[in-house]
């Protein structure tokens, strides 16, 4: 979305060097791009301006994103374990240096949540957050509940559908959302938590009758993590639950991350969407690294909301499609629903469902309700200027569009 | 939240004065806070660096805020019928002089939507976008579906409730959601939206007998504004919707706000949270308020994440309350569940349902499944641990939290 980027907000990112660790490998760049083995050459491009840590892991991770911060350059990241160990020595780092720490990918990275937290809810006092962050955990647990496989079978669907990771134990066990659990504590209730606080169980011992004793109570397995302020203390853990199947957190199912967030101004919020991937983890670094490009660019203030960069012309409304319920108020009369159908009909209007229905306790007023198939606004609209020509007609016809897509 | 706010970010924000319309009528504000009906003392006091303008409606208030600008004093306002009807040239207006313009607050409220569209989804392509984004008709049409009210007596229970303004026209005839569409859209598709070209209906003609009618079918229905990017053109449409009820916008209920944004990285993304209300807002307009402050304060990027600002000990896991799910698979004996419902009794864990069941096709192999009263983790722990003792265990027992709060 380079070009999109740049209409939206005036900024061309622009990548110069890539760090690999095997020079050998094959990979497809362009060719303005450098690749390197050597990460002191990028540390001491006086044209890098910031650098984008996705190397995973802690210590070699660790030592490439203080060394950049050192240099004067402003760091992305998306490694969680990093944070978790370390990310208030990263940033006490940046902040003496006054650089800027972007981690917007490293907790469910599709959900725009450290951004909400940090920025959206900054003047409110969370008392309660709990959410699916695991992917893996997630898509696991949903094959098992929803085709009823065994947990064995549902991780090598896992593995074979690109849900997983090579080694998925970090997810299994519960650390990966302990990692993310201890980055969302930190921001929601301003403590500094130690990863090995956090009361911690994986998915490993769960079993396919597991899931369909908890269905039969009326629940759903689901891996969440779970932050709490009492006043006293912090509630911290990541474990399975038993989610009441009606629960907004019950349906959220496979690959999705969702988070449920309660505060004293703003009530109760809930975000959902994908937690990881390779675009959404992109859009997320970029999302960072394209804040910190429009503090770089400017002195002064520019506003790049209302940076109008298309103008495509509105759809005229006649012309959208949708499939339409319509109700018509009628005097209950043989050949009523014939007449409408008809008008329909000439309007090009597809029936899928009608029905007609005498108003309780009424003498011969009735409503006929149809469902029809998708039609374009102006043959609904002709339709019911016809419908009011009818003389059995005893009020205003509703027309209603039918579904979200 | 003054000081949470000053530990967290580091900022104080201090009101210095207030416009009002009316000196006569009685407020209570602090001492040091100045009232003036005057507002060019508020735009020619140079020790005011933020103007918040809260007075609605169009006209006074673009020329409280293009005054404000003028003045180099940057601007956070929550007034969508302004930025429906003249955003850009309030933006403008801003980037000449280099000062900012926040208006979070300016659709639903609660939700950080502006900021994650804006901010969170500026490296995405938005393709399409749904969603409540008016309360009182959201109220309205849920306590129709919920306690099958008609339309006049859901709308005075939402006046009764306070979830509706005193003239709630603009609310029931769909202006509102529609002016939120213009700025979701300018924001979402980067084109310069005319009100009068959004297609809108209200929900005033939706009698009881539709909701019923629609939930025959399988149906809600919802008042939601629809954004489309079809490539040669914009759907735009406020109107009503009939949504399958397993939808989760249907799901979305009374004074609650909901979107839905489809976009070509991040995939499908819910945000949901209270839409309107003295408490969101504010904490929305203070957002604002403190991002544009924290850019006033230094020179230097300073990271306000990690700024921990609480030293509360972790709860230790034992200490921490649930309600349990616990499976203990045995070999079918009688005595089984005697033993272990003794065992829990001695730990002070209260059942509140156990069953015991054969593993089909096994002969005596079985599980006992209990449910279990609020207990402490110890006190579970502690039961299982006596339950591995018992001489017909044949596994490993499973005990899961229920329930999320």
């Amino acid at each position: 979305h380079k070009e999109l980027i740049r209409l939206k907000t005036g900024i061309s990112l622009n990548i110069k060097t890539i760090l690999i660790k095997d020079k050998t490998k094959k990979r497809v760049f362009g060719n303005a791009i450098k690749i390197t083995d050597d990460y002191t050459s990028i540390m001491n491009d006086p044209d890098i301006n910031l650098v984008v840590e996705l190397v995973g892991g802690v210590s070699t991770a660790k030592e490439l994103l203080l060394c950049a911060i050192s240099k004067g350059k402003h760091v992305v990241t998306a490694n969680k374990a990093l944070l978790a160990d370390c990310g208030v020595a990263v940033v006490a780092a940046a902040n003496e240096i006054g650089v800027k720490v972007g981690f917007e990918a490293s907790v469910c990275g599709g959900i725009p949540l450290i951004r909400s937290i940090s920025k959206g809810l900054v003047a409110d006092k969370i008392d309660f957050f709990c959410g699916i962050v695991n992917g893996t955990c997630n898509y696991i647990l949903t094959q098992m509940t929803d085709n009823h496989l065994s947990f064995a079978d549902a991780l090598s669907n896992a593995t074979n559908s690109g849900f997983c990771e090579a080694d998925p134990t970090l997810d299994i066990n519960g650390q990966d959302a302990a990692q993310k659990l201890a980055i969302l504590a930190a921001l929601s209730f301003g403590a500094n938590i130690r990863l090995g606080d956090i009361h911690t169980e994986g998915i490993k011992n769960i079993r396919l009758e597991d899931v369909l004793i908890a269905e039969h109570f009326g629940y759903k397995i689901k891996h969440l993590v779970v932050g709490r302020n009492t006043g006293q203390s912090l509630e911290l853990r990541a474990t399975p639950v038993l989610v009441d199947k009606k629960h907004p957190l019950a349906n959220v199912n496979n690959e999705y991350n969702a988070m449920l967030i309660r505060s004293s101004a703003i009530g109760e919020l809930i975000f959902s969407g994908k937690g990881a991937g390779p675009l959404p983890t992109s859009a997320a670094v970029l999302a960072d690294d394209i804040e910190i490009a429009a503090d770089l660019k400017t002195e002064k203030y520019s506003n790049n909301m209302f940076a109008y960069w298309d103008n495509k012309p509105v759809l005229d409304a006649g012309e959208a499609e949708s499939e339409y319920y319509l109700r018509v108020p009628i005097t209950d009369k043989p050949g009523v629903i014939g007449a409408i159908a008809t008008i329909l009909g000439s309007n090009n209007v597809s029936i899928k469902r009608a029905d007609a229905e005498l108003v309780r306790g009424a003498e011969d007023a009735g409503n006929v309700s149809i469902l029809t198939h998708k039609s374009y606004e102006k043959q609904m609209s002709a339709s019911i200027n016809d419908i009011c020509t009818l003389p059995s007609l005893r009020g205003t016809p509703v027309a209603i569009r039918i579904g979200i897509c």
